[in-house]
Parts: C-alpha cells; structure tokens; sequence
C-alpha cells in the first residue's frame, strides 16, 4: 500500500501518518520526492481499511497494491484449475459446452431436450428448477418438482446436470440433483450462499454480477475457495452499461485477464449476454476465440413457446449448426 | 405494447404476427403507415415475454408500453405511503433521520452512541450485527450477539433500530430485534429474501442495487408489496458507473422520478453514495433539497478507529454541525 | 412515435394531444385500451422533438419507434458498402488489415515499418500526424511535417494511408495525404468535422465515441453520408464502463447489430479497446469470429521506446505470429 | 509513481526495472516486502507513459501517484479563482445564475427573454448560435445571424451572452459576441478548439464530457489554461450511465472533489442534467445545496413551441417561481 502526502503537508502531518502505520502493526517506508512524499507500506495489509489513512490530515490519497485474494490467485496456484466430472473436464486445454433450456418446463421437454444432447456429444445440461425472476408475477420456476425432474433425466440419460441455488433452505435439495451447482448472476455477492456452497461437494459455477468489477468476481469466488471447495468455474455473462443494442454487453475482454490473474476456469454465456437469439452464435464463436474455456448455451425445442427467456434461445437445428461452427473453431485456434 | 414491423415486412408476415397476438388473448391494433406498419396490443400484456413477438420475421422491434409493477406505482396508489412507527413516521411531509455505526461493534459504544443520538433528537439507529463484507476475510459482524446488543441498546434508550437482513437463516432474529429490516445493495434482486421479508411485520428499508434501473427497484419493491407488507422504504446509496472521484455514483435525480411513479418513501445514504466522510455533508444537503425524504447517516464515536467504514463515518461533533445544516435547510425550503 | 398516456388521463387530454399531433402535420391513430389510451402516430415522424408531446397533460411517456438514421440503414441499402482503394478493399467479404504505429515518430522507423509490412502482405498503415492527447504536455505529433512523411512512406512503398484528422483547418492537408481519414473516438460528434469529412473524396473510418450508443455512432456516419460521402468504415475501439481491468471495455456484441441494421463496414481496434499489448491478439481473434470486416492493430518496431501508446502496441514478431493465427482463423470461419 | 513487482518476480528484473527508471532521468526507491518488491519513484513523473515499465518482465503493475493537471490543480493555486465580468461575478461566494432558451430562434423572442430576465436580476443569458445535434437533420442554429441577435440583445439590455463554440472557423466571430464562451459536452476533448479558446480574451465555460472522468475533465481545463487562458468555469450536466429515468445522470457528487482538487469555479446545469422540465426544480436545489458556484438553466417564452430542448425548458412563471426558491435556499444555507 502507497500513502500519498500533499504537496505542502508538514513533517508533523507525515510523522502522524509514520505512527499510525507502526500502529497497525505496518512497516513504513518514506520516499521524499521534489513536491511531495510518499509512503509506501509493507507487512500484512490485507486486512486494513485503506480508508482510515486516507483522512488523516495531509493525505492526498491511498493506493492499494497487493490484491485482495489469495486462494484464486494465480501467484498462489501457478497450473490451471482443471475440474473432472464423470460427464467431462472443464477447465485446461478442453471445451466445455453446457446447454439446455432455461428452465425447466415439463419433464418430457426436458428428456427430449437432454437425449437430444447426448446424441450430439454433449454431456452439461443447464435448466433451472429455481428461477430468479424480475416480476413477482413472472414464471419462477417449477421448484423441488423441478428438481426431481433433472434427476430423472441424470438417471435416464447420463448426462450432467448444472442447475441453479437461489438460498440456503434449498441448498440440500439443489446440491443433492446438480453435478455442478449455478449461482447466478444476482447472488454473486449473497455472501450466506457463497458460504454455503463453499461447504459442498460439488463444483460451483458462479456468474459474474451485473456490475462486477474483475476483483469483485474473484473475491467471491475466494468465498467459495477459502470455505474447502476447490472447484469454481467463473462464467461472465454480459455486464451492464449504458449500450442498448444488446440485453447486457457481453465482456469478452475479461477473459485474458482472468486467465493471467487466476488458475480458475472461465466459460461463456452468449445467450444472456446478447438476450437475441440471432446473435448468439457470432458471440459464441467470439468467446472460443478470445480463450473461454467452454460456453453455456440456451437451447430450447420450441423456443418461441417457452416459459422464460425463448427470444435468447436457439432451437435444435440452429444450435446444432452453431456446434459444427463451434468444433470446427476449437480445432482451428 | 408495440410491435414495430420492417418497412420490407410482406403482408404475411403481418398477418403472421396478428395471429400470435391473438393466441396470445390479447388485442392487435394495425396502424399502417408511409414506410412501415405498426401493430398496437392491448389487454393484460403484463405476463407475456416480449421477446417472443420479437422473433418472428418482418419485426424490427418490440416496444413494452405498460409498467410491469403496480402495488408499488403511483397509478395504483395516489397517496403517499407514509410509516407510522413509535419512534417517528417515515414519509410524507416529515423528515427520517437514520444515524449510527456501519457496524455493532460491541455493547459500550453501541449503548454510547444510542444515548448520545436520542440527545440530539435522532430517534433511529443504524447498526449491522450481519455484514455483507466484499473479502471473506475481513470483519463479518458480531452475528447474533451484535442482535442482543441491539435489542438492548433499544430497551434502554427507546431508539428504533434498523438493521440489515443477509439470509433466510437468521430472518426470525432479526425481525425480532429490529423496527426496520434493511435489505442491502447486493441482495437488492435476492427475491428469496424479499418474498421472507414481504411475510414480516416489520417495515423493510431496500437499498438500491449497484445497477439497478428505477423499474428494477420498483419490481423488488413490487415483491415485498405482493406478498403483503405494504411498508417499503426505498434508500438510494449510489450506482455503479466509470466516475472514480467517489466510491459510488449517487443517484439524486432519481428522486423526482421516483416520487412521481411510486408512493413509496424514499431516503438517501450518502455514507455509502460519497465513501468519504468529507462529502457527507455537501450530499445530505443536497438529497434534501432534491426532494427525498429522510437521511441514514453513518456516525461513529471514533471513526479513525471503526472496524469497517470509517472514512466515511462522521465523527460525533461533525455529525452535530451536519444535523444543525439539515434541519435548518428542512426549514427553508 | 406512439404516445402512452396515463391510465387516469381524461379525454380532454387525449383530445389535447389529439390536436397537437394533428398540428404538426402528422396521423394520429387513438388505441384505447382496458387501463389506458396510446395513441399511435403515423406520417415522417424524424423531424419532431418528441419530447415536446411527453410535456403534455395526461402523458405518461413518447416511444420513438423509427429509426432517425436512413442513408446509414440496411433497410434504405439492401447489400453491403464494400469499399474499393487501390491497395484492397473494405467489408463485404474480404478481411481489411490495418497496421502501424501510433504516431509517426519519424521518417526512418515509418519507412522500416511501412515496407515490413508490405513484406507481410498488409496494404495499409495506420500512424497518426495530429496526436488527441489527454494532457497538454505530452507528445502531440509532428503535424505537418508528418503528413509528409506518410506521403513519403506511400510513394516509396504503395501503401495505403489511415490517419487521422483533428479539425478542419488541417482538413485540406490531410484528405490530400491519406487515403483513408480518420475520425478520433473523441471527435465522433464534433459535426463540424463530420461535415467537413462529408465533402471529402476519401474514405472515412469513423471511430465509435467514448460512450457512444449504436444509434449515435450511426446517427454520426449519417452525418458523412448525408453531405455526399457514402464511404464510411465504422471502428469499434472499446467504450467506457464501469470495468477497470482494461483501459476501455472492446463492445464486440456491438458487431451483430451493426451488421443487421445498417450496410457499411465494421472493423475493430483491439489495441486501444484492451491497452495491453499481451490481451491484443485474444481480442483480435475473437472480434473476426463474431463478424468484423477487418482490424486495426497498433504494431510497432521497438514499442519499448514508442513516444506513445508503447503498452498497447505489439513488436513485429508479436505481430507475425498473431498475422498467422488472423489468418488461419479467417480460413477457417 | 510505483511500480508493483510480482511475488515472483526474479532479482534480475527488479535490477532491470530499477536500470529503465535511471534511464528515464528518474530515481527509483525499492522496498521489499514480504510478499514482493514496490519501486517507489521519484522525479519528474508527469511526462512519461507508465505503460512503458508495465510491460517490463515481472512487472505485476505500475500506479500513478501524481496528479497530471498543474494550473487547474488547488495545490497550485489555493484561492479561489473568480471571475469578475462587468455583468456579475462568477467564483468564490457569489451565486452566478445563467438562464435562457436552448437556441437563439429569432430576434423578438431572444430580446424578449433578454428584457425579462434581466427586470429579473438575470445578468447571463445563454443562447445558441451554432447548434451540436445528433441528427444532421435536425435545427443546426442561425449561425452567424444569431450572433449578430445575440449583439444585438447586449447592447440593448446590457445582458451577458454565453454562447457555445463549436469549430474554430467560427472561433472569432463567436469569441467577439461573446462574453463567456462555451465549449460542449461533445467537444470536451476536442483540442484542437481547446487550443484556440485557450488564446482567447473570454472566461471559458467547459462542460464536462458525457464520460469523462474527474481527472480527464481538469486536463481539458489544464489545455486552456496552460494556453494563457486563466479563466475557465466548470460545468456538470450529466453523464452517461446505465439509467434510463432521466436524460443523463446529473453528478452532483462530482461537486465536493471539484472543489477540493481545483481553485476553478463550478456550475451545474440541471436542464440537460434532467432532461425533464419538472425535475429541474428539485435538481437546481440539489446542486447548490452540494456547493456548486452557479446554475445554468433553460428557460423558454413558450417552451411547447422551442426549436429545441422545449421539454427541459421552464416558461417564465416556471423560472420565476424557481428563482425565489433558489435565493431563499441561498440565503439559508
């Protein structure tokens, strides 16, 4: 951490702020310059509030140094995170695809949906039986029905199931019928919930917050981390701004910074990053391209009657089409 | 709501859409005009998905015309929400002034800063027994004993106690302890916790989203509202936007719009909205005369040494001359 | 345009805006509905301050519903503007490599790097002459004398000139040395300057603004398009969101859109959207997958001692090795 | 300035780093730490690109220390800068109040809001001559006629014209019927203009930038200023944000650092701010009560028939009814 003094601060002023850093335990580190000096500080200053420093009387400002987390640091945990399920590997040099519906509906379009994946190698289905919703008056979900409709299909099909928790009282439920549980994108800093799953034996896939800034997201992944469950996917799926061409803008740029800072795996989410069905397979293709490590795809067999977000959603020719695109990619890059 | 045709769309293409307004229920007005046809929809359009009309071919775009929320808008309920509590009423024409610590921090200074606040005529303290903390690693709040020592610090000065709400799990707890729950910025769109809330008996003050849209707000209100708690009262505390000179952009001007679309009161937080104890006062001010009516206020015996949020804590004597500016201004405008 | 009003408005109000829509030489068509009246309005609803209606009593909202962009719409111009210089050509289906350094430091490196690059089979060099820097001690380019030097660099070499153009008294000088002007993100709404463009008889590429909606960005190309130069080559270089983890956020969603409502080409910077040399070619790879016409890349032959932008700029190996994934990846598409 | 090395970063690069800097004409300090090294440096840090060193091999990050604005900064300048102009005083303690409609429409209507403010004790009139808008087909202004109207309601009523600049062809003739010249939002960072108007004998009202930050609006000042031009007022109207409940977000938090970190006078114009006649009441409040040094506000003989911007004009009973609530909150603030 670095204390800036002002330009005219007193070697009275600098001294008090020399104390309070020997206070906290620090050690300070004068460096006077031709119009000013500054302070850098060294030992733990992990727990401090950087704030407190900043007030006292001739500080211009406190600059923060060292990040803030450690278990989803690439400095701490040099080699990719790579997280093996029975269905597949997420994470390192492979391509994860999860796809489905947005909720679960119904239990025989789930089972076509889920056969009809499996059919065409892929081995994640996403749906939700909790779903967070705008309007109270909105579809929320078919709950524990939901849930056991997903574990009929598992059972049925083989294949995987990510699914989303919304609160603890559902927790044994979710983390019972999911192989990998989803928290959402307005849950990323419902920090009982990451608490909670931070106990569970199964990955957790956890959405970037609609505003998140890169530090925020790993933090909160280092909820999940520093509670003993090692295996966080992160999943950016669009932030908002003041653009309104598309549902959310879908942060691509994120993904070599993730890369570079953290050994976590990073997947995309095309179909809440853009809300349009038609341009998600361009932002797809462009989510491979820039490094993601896999994509989570709504796929619906008759979008335009669905339950909730049908407009984002391919049907089963158009993802099927976007999947050739998407394969013959990964062999390119 | 409006679907806005192509000016190329083919008269099937039209009539395409007529029909799907009408298996919908609902009613397609045509509107041809010079380069494009435009299709009006009336009924109850509150329920579908946009988005689906969007799809078919020959549409441009789909405009919604209706607010999705009703408890909470003003067209519903013309006059103000106004909140009868022992301690004083929230609303209308009077002015609410919430003061206290970030967080319970221990009984003395709690107790402390209880006795000095009703001295001074403040008759609601602020104080976090939960606290949503960005790192897992810093201080989380005292939990259920900082719950005891609220309660106590209420039988002994008579203060009214208004406390943040993290979980389902301690829910019980905290409606007990407090006269108004708070539900925080980040759990603004946890709609497990605002369907608990919306059973309680308690008012329930709901911090604005990082960055929520007024309409988004609204729809938490409408939550809370629906479930049958009628007593919402909305605190602005800063969104989230590219300006780096404080901690949060807040968010004044959306007071007016607020106070027209909705009955529901609506205070500001300039504690958080600044994160510099410095601006506090300038943006108290400044809320007031924007219209808002009422102010939480972070105050602290020894803000330099506060467990969290010191620097944008006011220390007694500051918050003395702040209170005297206020209610001089509340006189004057 | 189509005129919500509110649910309690009387049908002396509606017959207000009945009248005033009639004033303005427009077709009014009246939707009545359960809760509420909207009012459909028909006839060139592009000239009119919408906002002038919203003011009305009994008016709950306008909602603009054409589009104000025509020259720049698909729907006016069917087929893609494929732009054809001596050197090569912009859009359609071809892949537009724009290169070179920031600024035009001096002759000798822009000599070496304009004929490395022909080597490389790139038909166009980016430099700038007139530098927009945000402080006004730093560099800011060698104005006219490094006009000269492009001029010298293309007769020597062939090579096509992007550079950009500051203000209109250097107008006359720089449409004479490139071949391609361009407009800065912080001049896309300086209209005097689009004007001056809109008469010239070169190319423009068009810069998207810091902070630019995809209608702005188009209603700017208007401008050109609309004083006779029908060649213009949009540039998405990132905008400004509350992210800090690259020095703008790369909008590659912005991309689809484009390319659905309007017919000019689209090609993207990814130096300036990340400002890492090392996040480039991620960024450059994933902006062809999602459909852009071309890129412009900031290279460099020692970037180390750039007088500008060093960070963002990759050296002629770096640049060799992402030119081979470039074009491997445009293969495989 | 600092450079942050990575925990893992070799002595050899450190050596490195500590070598780049010397080169530099500049002394660097290190200071190991437990978990890494800082270099601290000292100097003349303002002219050189920190991205330079990021890039160096075991460079984690580097952080700027100083403020790059000189002239605008208070450190430079403690007192406030006032500006004294025969119509009034604009700085300091004074309450400067520029009013006037959007464009100058024609000669009857500008003389008769000239004549009426000033029986109002309105000493500013601000009108546009040259027009920024976002559509070319749009009212663009009268252009020189109306700076010849603009004179003309000077030498009769004596009022102070505020009048915006827009390219510097126009740059004289603007500068002559000028008494404060304005420089819009749009043009920010247009430098070029920045240039002239810094050799200009008129103060400069500088609008803050649709996004510009804090730092990036004082630098814009900074070109005026460093160009002889000391008198340079500052404007907030709003930036860009995700909300969408008012035309832009009006910052009013941008108030209290503007005055801390620059002697410069700040205004606030709540009319653009808003973008909605009725909440430029509450608005104009708001922003003197958070300190600003003036308003800038529209206001129309007949806002329902204004050329431009009617919607966020006041009529004159409006104003008036504003401007005693204005001075009364001034008085008691």
């Amino acid at each position: 951490m670095l204390v800036v003094m002002q330009s005219h601060a007193t070697p009275v002023q600098i001294d008090r702020v020399l104390e309070a850093i020997l206070e906290m335990g620090l050690t300070p580190h004068a460096m006077p310059g031709p119009t000013r000096t500054a302070i850098g500080i060294t030992g733990n200053t992990g727990t401090i509030d950087s704030r407190n420093l900043e007030v006292l009387p001739g500080v211009l400002e406190l600059i923060r140094v060292t990040k803030p987390y450690k278990l989803a640091s690439r400095e701490m945990h040099r080699h990719d995170t790579v997280i093996s399920l029975p269905q597949g590997t997420i994470g390192g040099s492979s391509l994860a695809i999860i796809a489905g519906p947005c909720a679960v509906e119904n239990e025989a379009m789930l089972l076509r949906t889920a056969e009809w994946l499996m059919t065409r190698g892929i081995r994640f289905l996403r749906a939700g039986a909790f779903k967070p919703r705008t309007s109270p008056y909105a579809f929320q979900g078919l709950g524990l029905e939901g849930l056991e409709i997903l574990r009929r299909a598992r059972e049925r099909t083989g294949i995987g199931i990510v699914t989303e928790l919304m609160d603890t009282d559902t927790a044994d439920a979710v983390e019972d019928a999911a192989d990998i549980i989803q928290i959402g994108t307005r849950n990323m800093q419902n920090y009982s919930l990451l608490r909670r799953v931070s106990r569970a034996r199964k990955p957790v896939l956890l959405k970037r917050g609609m505003s998140a800034t890169l530090e925020e997201w790993l933090m909160s992944a280092e909820y999940v981390l520093s509670g003993g469950n090692y295996e966080v996917i992160l999943c950016e799926r669009g932030v908002r701004t003041f653009a309104d061409h598309s549902r959310n803008t879908l942060d691509l740029s994120v993904i070599p910074p993730v890369k570079k800072l953290s050994h976590l795996p990073i997947i995309v989410d095309p179909s809440h990053g853009t809300g349009k069905r038609e341009d998600v397979p361009p932002m797809a293709l462009a989510a491979l391209a820039a490094g993601a490590h896999g994509l989570m795809i709504e796929v619906h067999p008759d979008p335009d009657h669905a339950l909730s977000d049908g407009a984002q959603s391919l049907d089963f020719p158009g993802f099927e089409r976007l999947l050739a695109k998407v394969r013959n990619l990964a062999e390119h890059l």
